[in-house]
């Protein structure tokens, strides 16, 4: 199995708690898009301004929960881009405790590339096929 | 295919947007959160109120965006249990443009029956299991 | 002192809740908002789609909590413009429990009058200014 | 003017932005809770894990917004306790730029302090009362 080379630690907030007393199942998909926004102002792929300029829309995610998140947790979220597609990038994720190494959740989200002013899928751009290539270690 | 039994209004709120002038995609999980709550309580399966009584945890979540969500759009979430396991149920959720007639997002979701006392999975109570069988027309 | 012109159902969600089993502090403002942009598209003011023409940014807040918002609570948000200023409006805000008829919350915003594409506040146009003077009563 | 002796720094989440590109209004009073839930696990008064022995409840608010907060800013929360009521904790924020110094916000928040099993508010318990003068220098 690939390697994850893009890490995030995340600050789980009281505001991301709900009455159950754990992370909010919601709040995941928060986790897992703020690490993709960080991963494109990384690679020079998006300013971390322009949001029209994002490039990528959510199509499909699914999540795994393994144990609950708790507030004052150390976790790590693990993310790798596992495949680049015509129109797509498969984004993987794991959250791991840090103090004790388990798993918390694994998730993938298939995002589409996404022109914000023509409201119209687009191509990957060969910009974003190379160094998304060259950071993951695939075969473009 | 089986019909959808259940049915939510969805208000969209501004504060449910995100920078893409869209319905983040992590608020899905909520709605879909929100008609399990109120499932429960129409069943008589959860009072309301009592939250170490609410009996369900999400374990597996599946969505599928198929167009985005505006403010101020009129949208109807339907929901039903497709199955009922040994300890868990399979909800299955749309989401429907009441305007169009247009699917917004199809969903499915894992929720193993719970006890929050004793933060251990439990086998779907046998009340559970007839009341959400008639409901659903399913066979038990 | 002047009445409520303005009413806005609140359907709580439990992912409105914190912990402690209540409507989370923050919520309030978010359900303030959802009134104001009701408010705005019902009086003309803005047309619900494009954010830049908004027309209002949040200046400063003030709240008082008096009772505990539950889930499946049957409450209503009465706002009203209080006092039209050069560059503001002062929002007035309450939160009223349907069934006992108990005030749940009371809050008051300015709101500046601002141009999203220019990042500066503007005077109040004077067409904003006749239209909520009119439905409020004010003398403007 | 009192100094502020605690300080969090905030990580701004794009599910913090809204339609305007900025962090939306309601989120500040998410930064702010979660600078007291630091501060009483550092002083001791909460031991972050039950919520039902937390001890506060938030009575009232004020924000002044002072410029919008971006993504991927560099934020820091400065909080303190300025006054210690019989029944009340008077909290005082400020937002700062860690760039330019520039405040974003400054805010205070009335606490009450409370017991969540009986639904109740109580007098500051004399060891809160101890510690917290002593942190912030106050006289008791």
């Amino acid at each position: 199995m690939a390697e994850f080379r893009f890490h995030l630690p995340i600050e789980v907030r009281y505001g991301d708690l709900d009455p159950q007393w754990h992370v909010n199942n919601a709040r995941y998909l928060s986790f897992f898009e703020q690490a993709r926004m960080a991963f494109l102002v990384q690679l020079g792929l998006w300013d971390g301004q322009d949001f029209n300029r994002l490039g990528l829309i959510v199509a499909d995610v699914h999540i795994a929960y393994l144990a609950p998140m708790v507030l004052f947790g150390k976790y790590r979220l693990d993310q790798r881009v596992a495949r680049i597609g015509n129109k797509s990038l498969l984004f993987e994720y794991q959250i791991v405790d840090e103090t004790s190494g388990e798993a918390m959740a694994r998730a993938e989200t298939v995002m589409v590339t996404y022109d914000y002013d023509r409201h119209a899928s687009i191509p990957v751009p060969e910009s974003w096929r190379r160094k998304i290539a060259e950071f993951e270690g695939l075969v473009n």
